[in-house]
């Protein structure tokens, strides 16, 4: 095999590979959206049947031999970008022994229902055993995949490529040191709560229609999309002709499903935007970056978009028409202190995007810890609290809102929160060269017209696939590394200017 | 290897074999239900993945060599069915070479497209070559698959294991010969007909929820299935507790989505009644037996019961209820005159129970023929008419009213058609043995019960998976052969009643 023949070998499987994940996608949705009850027993055969193809697919010993022989090739910079992810693949899904992986599968079912027992009942004891098994497993993987400093390292690359403690370390201790005294200024600044200005009943139906207003109005292509509804709200679907956003609806609060879908919608525009022609689709240059650029393009559109007072200069009519009778009279000013109301509260999905980052970084911390071997399970509920106390202000008074909070270290996924925060960061950083490079974008938006926006995205973050990592990516795009400052600027800024 | 290892090994690949069919009927029906447009290119290559994949499973040399290992077992019932299908499976997979089924491939994507063409148009002759190589594509198919006494028999044995010439010929000559008389008497009984007493418009929502009545009315579970709204109405899903129903709805006739909604319930209330357990599920002993028995199932709740004066005793209220202002008025009498009209009508799909059958002995006549070489393509068109006037009584007045109506054959698919026809002669058959056996069926479901007709068919038929084969389970149930006789009592005993 020459390394030409090897390559179109490697393109033909991971063709398949996406197959495979389109075919998965559409049949988890169903499961969410559509599935009846009694559908759950055989759906789980089908699932572990797709499941053993991906296995099948990624470990096919072929990648292996071609990858070598690809060796000796001369390449152009998007052919490199697709063997280094085909690369990074192949390292993934061979390094780790497949009894481990099934170890960590068991553990992980093990784990989540003594989670949810221990959550429920308020008894961290419960979970304790699971969580260090977990915790042990990932270890051991961590050991398999190997790296070069400390071993939260290879958790952390495996959901983003290229992140690591010391990178997000210093990130997240800049970030940290300068949000904590601007929470207290923009709390101060805030003052007293108002009264919810469009308090009422706001029916399914009305938030849905609302709901695939904002999606359109922000540039969701519903002749290549849809939105359902689910109890979890996800973005998903087979490829970029077929996006599935689903969203909840909370009777009392039309700005939870509205918020959420236009963060759904964001995911959304950006898997609409990754490139699909006949030489990308299939490989890495059709797929997103990572985990932590995905979140910066859903909570530019959640947030920076979706939270501003810009947006609802001309959102606010539309509100109003669909809502009859709720908000005729909610004035621009208590629509935007209405959405963007910051408290130090204890539930990381319930926060605002101020304290959002500081729930994260309490989590990377513990976890840093736990693998460096500074902290142990027994002490874990203890750290918590201290922690929340020392970012956030307030104490959890038990641990069913402190360390039992969320899933997922009961299925053994650590290194996953970082990349939550880091989007934060990202989505600011972008939006300051979004600035220089279309200034009028907000001026836009405050007209409604928000395709300049999406348009800029689309050229310097969706259409690029993964062709840089994200580190790459983000320097290429704004002229520097990832940095804290553009997000902390921001904050500073918007609400200086929405509550003082 | 020793025979209960190869037979283990064979309901593993049986079992993969479901998987793949439940994961192509989620995507396939997430298709017709729910895809936006532009999903319509990867959708394909998702298709395409699923297609390798079951044709692989199909193949599996490891499956010829534990069927051979088989031999020197010693099986009961259950498996030696088990047995009898993998081998009929593996019969039919390998026997047709790569190379001929892609060929049909592409001659049926290509008859696809000049079918639509000529039926548009009204010419025949647009269509004329790609039928003559679709014809010879599957006399090809039929001399690898093999046959004892005609070609054709290979095709029809495809569609329906055991179906041949020589037992259909027979069949459907005796029902011909003494149904096209008693059409004559039905249209005299029957006399002119009657303004609709029910005319109006009927929204899709309205109906929506009627069809979903009366689905539940007859038996059918909504925790392991549901109904939406397709273009082509079907019934698949993914396994026995996943069934999926579509219909569609005609704004002027609500008796289009209704009996369209019983028909596929009827196939739903048998998918649904089919073995489950850990020792079926995945095996031959979760299948149903074959079109014309499955066609059986639909037909007897879409006819035989739906439109039976019984039914609507019951039924006549509730449909007033759920379409107030526009039935107030009917008599029971009108609205079953209303729903059994017959009438000589050119279009099998919009046939009335009487003239259905004579569309198919007209459709398996000219497919037998040609099969036999007594028919030339170029003189299909003129059989076709000839046929019309003889069997039914009026001629087509031009193509594509007559030999173009039907996508089947521009797909290849000769040996189909007589299944239909089967279907309701099978129907009417069990009909009689459960009068036997349950001589109070008709009035328990004048009053609004159901369930002794369903549980009798669970008991009979649904449970019995593919224990036996078509004719087998015919005379097991009913205690003689197929017969077109209780069809023939079954129609003059009920269009008498009606309209005499």
């Amino acid at each position: 095999m020459n390394p030409k023949k090897a390559f179109s070998k490697l393109k033909k499987i991971s063709e398949d590979s996406h197959a495979i994940s389109d075919v998965s996608a559409i049949v988890s949705w169903d499961q969410e959206v559509n599935m009846p009850p009694k559908g759950l027993e055989n759906r789980g055969r089908m699932m572990s049947w797709l499941a053993q193809q991906r296995h099948k697919n990624a470990t096919n010993p072929e990648i292996g031999e071609a990858l070598e022989t690809t060796r000796s090739g001369d390449w152009n910079e998007k052919e490199k970008a697709c063997l280094r992810e085909w690369q990074r693949g192949w390292d993934l899904s061979t390094k780790i022994p497949a009894d481990l992986v099934q170890r960590a599968a068991l553990a992980s079912v093990k784990g989540h229902e003594s989670w949810k027992s221990a959550r429920e009942k308020n008894d961290f004891s419960i979970f304790r055993d699971d969580l260090k098994e977990l915790i042990d497993l990932s270890k051991e993987r961590a050991e398999c995949i190997g790296y070069t400093t400390e071993s939260y390292d290879a958790l952390l690359d495996m959901y983003q490529a290229g992140m690591n403690v010391q990178g997000i370390d210093a990130l997240f201790t800049n970030l940290k040191n300068k949000l904590t005294p601007l929470l207290e200024e923009i709390l101060d600044w805030q003052g007293e709560i108002e009264d919810d200005p469009v308090a009422g009943h706001y029916s399914q139906e009305e938030q849905k229609k609302f709901c695939e207003w904002g999606a359109k109005h922000i540039g969701f292509d519903f002749d290549a999309g849809r939105i359902d509804t689910a109890v979890h709200p996800f973005c998903s679907g087979a490829g970029p002709g077929d996006i599935r956003l689903t969203t909840r609806y909370n009777l009392e609060n039309p700005f939870d499903s509205f918020f959420g879908s236009l963060h759904e919608t964001g995911h959304g525009l950006y898997e609409q935007g990754l490139p699909s022609g006949k030489d990308e689709y299939g490989t890495p240059l059709s797929e997103s970056v990572s985990l932590g650029i995905h979140e910066s393009q859903s909570l530019f559109w959640e947030s920076i978009v979706g939270q501003s007072p810009e947006f609802w200069e001309y959102v606010l009519p539309f509100f109003k028409e669909h809502f009859p009778g709720r908000a005729d009279s909610v004035t621009h000013a208590q629509i935007v202190r209405r959405t963007n109301k910051v408290s130090r509260s204890l539930i990381r999905v319930e926060a605002d995007e101020v304290t959002y980052p500081l729930h994260v970084i309490l989590r990377f911390e513990i976890e840093r810890d736990i693998f460096r071997g500074n902290l142990s399970v027994d002490d874990l509920p203890d750290a918590w609290n201290q922690k929340m106390q020392e970012l956030i202000g307030v104490t959890p008074p038990n641990n069913t809102l402190g360390v039992l909070q969320d899933v997922h270290w009961s299925m053994g996924g650590f290194g996953y929160f970082p990349t939550y925060a880091l989007g934060r960061l990202y989505s600011a950083q972008f939006t300051e060269t979004l600035s220089k490079d279309v200034p009028s974008w907000k001026d836009d938006m405050a007209k409604g017209d928000c395709s300049p926006a999406l348009e800029w995205s689309r050229k310097n973050i969706h259409s690029r696939g993964s062709i840089y990592r994200t580190e790459q990516l983000i320097e290429k795009v704004t002229g520097t590394p990832p940095s804290e400052e553009p997000f902390l600027n921001y904050l500073r800024k918007k609400y200086k200017s929405i509550f003082s």
